[in-house]
């Protein structure tokens, strides 16, 4: 009858004082986002089988948990494969849900319909430290909003969420898929190559530029269209404005109005002066999903390597629901990150209330009791957190235990023979 | 590739609209345990398949939603039962996830221990209107306290709590498993039949006094002892205490203390003078959970046949995982129904901001564009919620549809050429 104390392999039990932190920051971003006119949507965190095997969800589809049919369903001797098996699956992330939840729902929602999710995500990957099976992930989405206004209000309310969380001098990284495009083409590359490409040019990070044509070569471009594309990158980095000369230089390439817009998005976020992060155009980034169409984006945290979150814009995939394409653009915050990071620089959550604990002598009962009762009652009303628990023996450890759950207040409670 | 739009069965996605009052009564929850030194915590929403099924969970452990192995582990030509495919399953509720937290976690956590959990749990019941088989449930515990310390302050938190969501004249309804006992022995029947009886006790509600005779001596028993059971009930209805009348007429019976104890939990109660609610001794109220091991409690709402939450003392459970029995008492309220009722009286999330639309007119860009955006962004510092979108043809259409919304205030942004 002994059970298995420890949790499934690579999920986590959440202790208090996590869940406080973890709460907090919902809590936070909710309102944020809100004054941006984000408005909270959930979806059940199983799907059908067939809408997470659709291609979209790439590596991601190799990672899920799937669920068992259920009574007549199941036929365990004509099974021939798993797929026979199963009909749900945890979902892997909150795009492809909430691509479904649109084209369920389209008609009860407005045009555009800004959408904010958090919820727990599933990927059977290899248990590794500060990795697991179940995590939270906080997603935005514009859908129905072609201009953009969609990438300038996702930025914004991404930005001021974290400014409220704390955190400073962090970037976000933009660049446009179409920019990727165009500079490959000039370069030489062939379209039918890019994505090949743009594999090697996302470890620009790691190796470097010479790595990065190290690499292409290896693969057998010529020198020529390589050295063509590295120094594409140098001008830009040499350039007082990035997008500016990208603009002038790939002006055939490039469809009209690409880059109009997208400097548009640089200056109207630069417009709002805000001192705890800045925007850059960052020509290497290339994030991995094949579904984004347009202006991709990324946050850079100096105290984490790597990426704290991102997005991008992906018109294309709500008409694989429905046929019919409709604008969309989402940024995703690396919420466990997020938690990670605070936890880990000792975060306290703002605005705690007193914290009081009436300790009552064992023996203390009936009317006295009732009295005591009554009086943490009141107490509580004008906020004050009022733990009312039993008196140990030893009552000097009983509250140095208490003291470090942040307990700073003690009443005394003695049976009443004793008090007079 | 057409998918499939709907939520798998049974499961729905949550709108805006429910969303926000969703979220609402999550934060009066969390807010008002907080203030009762509840802390919360959270368990993986997957569980080891053996933990789910150990029998404690009775009927529900037959609704699991299981979850295939993966990779080498799943070998389908060897599989010769259901038992053989799966290692793991969405939780059916949070009790069990609780008891294993516990266990695995006890060397962190104080004691007495209070836990908030608030949650998705998973069933494969029959769907049916207003039944889902993905819902929330939010349950409070406390493990470690064996005094009716436990009871009382899990009775105020969650009478707290519905006084804050603005529910009134509502019961709570308490019973002692072992005053069901006492009862039964009094009026003759063999403890191997309890079970038994209580299950058609627990009709009382619906059949009657008579109903509840009838069925009784359906199943053999004998007149005498059913009269001797029935009598108690009028007795203790007609009585001006009925605890007091129990404990006095069944003293040969009853554990010593278990009356005293019982009386101070409704008098401790009483004594805040709350007058949202009233608790009542319920002597017919068993609750189905073969688990409760002494005190049990039940929500009862006007608005709302049938109950709307429950509870009880189980002490044996964690021992069931580690071999030592906790003291153990716990109060699930029922999240769903109460946003269902909330929902169906037009409830109103208070405190809800200004909300103002800015519509910029198509063709305005560039450094305009840029003022816009700054302007929303310091129009939301002071709590204001600012939507910023592209203003369509039908401006009038467009407002109309956004005052549905909660919009309030709009400022209208035209091209410059049109504005001087």
């Amino acid at each position: 009858m002994a059970l298995s104390k420890k949790p499934v392999t690579g999920m986590k039990d959440i202790l208090p004082q996590e869940m406080q932190v973890r709460d907090y920051v919902t809590g936070v971003i909710k309102e944020t986002y809100a004054k941006f006119g984000f408005t909270p949507i959930e979806t059940p965190c199983v799907e059908n089988i067939a809408n997470l095997s659709n291609k979209q969800g790439g590596e991601n589809e190799k990672l899920i948990f799937k669920i068992l049919k259920r009574g007549e369903k199941l036929n365990l001797e004509t099974a021939q494969s798993e797929a026979d098996l199963v009909d749900g699956g945890l979902r892997y992330d909150l795009t492809v849900p909430l691509v479904r939840f649109y084209s369920n729902n389209a008609n009860s929602l407005p045009t555009p319909f800004k959408a904010l999710q958090i919820g727990n995500v599933w990927r059977a990957d290899r248990p590794q430290r500060g990795r697991y099976r179940q995590f939270m992930q906080c997603d935005i989405d514009i859908l129905g909003e072609p201009s953009n206004l969609a990438e300038i209000e996702l930025i914004l309310a991404t930005t001021t969420t974290l400014s409220k969380l704390g955190f400073r001098n962090f970037q976000i990284r933009i660049n446009d898929r179409q920019i990727l495009k165009a500079m490959a083409s000039y370069a030489g590359f062939a379209e039918a190559d890019y994505d090949q490409v743009f594999i090697i040019l996302d470890k620009m990070d790691k190796i470097g530029a010479d790595g990065v044509k190290r690499e292409l070569m290896e693969l057998g471009y010529s020198e020529e269209t390589c050295d063509r594309y590295m120094v594409l990158f140098t001008q830009i980095e040499e350039a007082d404005n990035g997008p500016a000369f990208i603009a002038q230089k790939l002006s055939d390439t490039l469809p009209q109005g690409v880059m109009t817009s997208f400097m548009e998005i640089i200056d109207s976020v630069k417009a709002t002066k805000e001192d705890t992060f800045e925007i850059v155009f960052d020509p290497t980034l290339v994030r991995g999903m094949s579904y984004y169409t347009g202006t991709i984006f990324e946050i850079a945290m100096p105290e984490f390597g790597g990426s704290c979150g991102g997005g991008g814009r992906y018109d294309k995939m709500v008409g694989k629901f429905t046929g019919n394409d409709v604008p969309a653009c989402g940024f995703s915050i690396g919420f466990e990150r997020i938690i990670l990071l605070l936890m880990e620089r000792g975060f306290e959550v703002p605005g705690a209330p007193k914290k009081v604990a009436y300790l009552i002598e064992k023996g203390v009962e009936g009317e006295r009791l009732s009295q005591i009762i009554a009086q943490a009652q009141e107490a509580r009303q004008d906020g004050t957190q009022v733990l009312v628990v039993r008196m140990n023996k030893n009552k000097k450890f009983q509250k140095e235990n208490l003291t470090k759950e942040g307990y700073t207040e003690f009443v005394d409670f003695y049976k009443e023979s004793l008090k007079s």
